[in-house]
């Protein structure tokens, strides 16, 4: 999926929140904007959004020498997902249908993001995606699609998101299952720390995808990873940057995703805060 | 008031948004947006953000060969302030301080905005600003200012807002009042056009600031703005884009504004969404 000319304010406003948080006074922040502004005037849009976030992140990443600017909002989202978790195992174990409570959690995990930080707004907005329809709805060829395969990659998304995520895993058959995280960081993307810290490498094979971009450049990944990729009977994608990028690259891939942006909206035809599970 | 690197993304958004509602198609917008990351790379952001925004607009109004963008917007801004009218003119003669009541409304209406265009939406953001301490409140000098004035210059904001600026005016001695407008249109400003719809034309006179740019860009101005500008022993200055542009341009102006981005917010010391009688 190409960028559109919405993702270049977008990716601006973040490169700016993103040189604040790695500390840079003005004078740096200002130079990582004017470099941006000069690097996108010339860019190409037949790339995806997730080409022009990683140019972005690492003109932050090399200009404030902070090689991690979203570390504690990592941390931070880490611990106020895992101090819901045990509540959220328990709508699932309660629920007539744990597949699709834990698919709507997993997707409801993708909130917890720049805007949205504390408790009791991560609830409203869990409710929200527990109770309004799917609008893209493979759920039922997704339970089948599991019952079927004989080797799961799941493709994770964001720190935090990864222990919603493990509601989902811990309901698949987790000798099949092979989660992904990023080799390094970027933006607030899990990675193999979070991953220990979500209690997931206990629980199922971890690797990661050999890159350090926003959603999976495939170009980019590592040989590992794309062995699990090809390998796997059943792929699961989470978030709009793996949807962005893993559109078209696998017969059995299943995008779970909260529409966030005008982008993805215009992409999938479906207004922004829907929920999908669709297959590719 | 300078510019911020916060301006940056926010005024491509904006262009983004006015070449789509000139009728641009993509390889236009394109144009524009690349336009723009070009010479933004390259400003000065010792300027107002006025002065960018006035750049940015200008660029969009060449490459869409649109002159007023916004004119649809506008002209539903003013018939949703219209329809509003006679429910806010009780709010004010009932109000056991319609001074206050009145200063509130004028500020509400800068509510009318990209985001809120529905009555319902305007009503409860009205109710907000009815009922919310100001962050900055002069109010009571601005009642002596102005019954020891003897000229007042006015200058309006936008379309829909303006009509809200009405219920203002109404309060103060009509024969000393001089209310200024916009000579053509930028963004959503209201121009004599609107002031016409508005009826204040038939109230009390209404002049052009003689320029077309957000704000008020002095040396742009007309002699005959100018000159009321220097005459008059009281200005009343509505919104944010005025009170960029205006900081310590009069010894006796007072700014009505709500703020509304983190721009005027870091400026004014005060959050996102308070509401402001300052005497400057």
């Amino acid at each position: 999926m190409n960028a559109f000319l919405d993702c270049i304010p977008c990716l601006l406003r973040q490169a700016l929140d993103a040189s604040r948080m790695a500390g840079a006074d003005e004078p740096i922040q200002e130079n990582i904007i004017r470099s941006l502004l000069d690097a996108f005037s010339r860019t190409s849009l037949t790339q995806y959004p997730a080409q022009l976030g990683y140019m972005a992140h690492n003109i932050v990443k090399r200009e404030t020498k902070c090689p991690d600017p979203y570390n504690l909002m990592k941390i931070e989202y880490n611990q106020l997902a895992q101090e819901m978790y045990p509540e959220l195992k328990q709508m699932v174990l309660n629920s007539p249908n744990p597949l699709e409570t834990a698919v709507r959690l997993a997707i409801a995990g993708n909130i917890i993001d720049f805007a949205i930080r504390d408790s009791a707004t991560v609830h409203t907005a869990i409710k929200d995606v527990l109770t309004k329809p799917f609008a893209i709805d493979h759920l039922e060829i997704f339970d089948h699609a599991i019952a079927e395969s004989k080797k799961i990659l799941y493709i994770g998304d964001n720190a935090g998101e990864i222990i919603f995520d493990k509601l989902l895993v811990e309901l698949l058959p987790l000798e099949k299952i092979t989660y992904a995280v990023k080799s390094g960081p970027i933006i607030n993307d899990a990675t193999m720390e979070d991953a220990i810290f979500a209690g997931l490498t206990g629980l199922v094979r971890v690797i990661s995808t050999g890159a350090d971009t926003p959603g999976t450049l495939m170009k980019l990944c590592s040989s590992e990873f794309k062995n699990a990729f090809e390998q796997a009977d059943l792929v699961i994608s989470k978030g709009q940057e793996n949807y962005e990028t893993l559109r078209n690259s696998h017969y059995n891939i299943f995008f779970l995703l909260r529409v966030k942006c005008p982008t993805i909206a215009r992409d999938t035809g479906q207004p922004i805060g829907s929920i999908i599970v669709q297959r590719a």
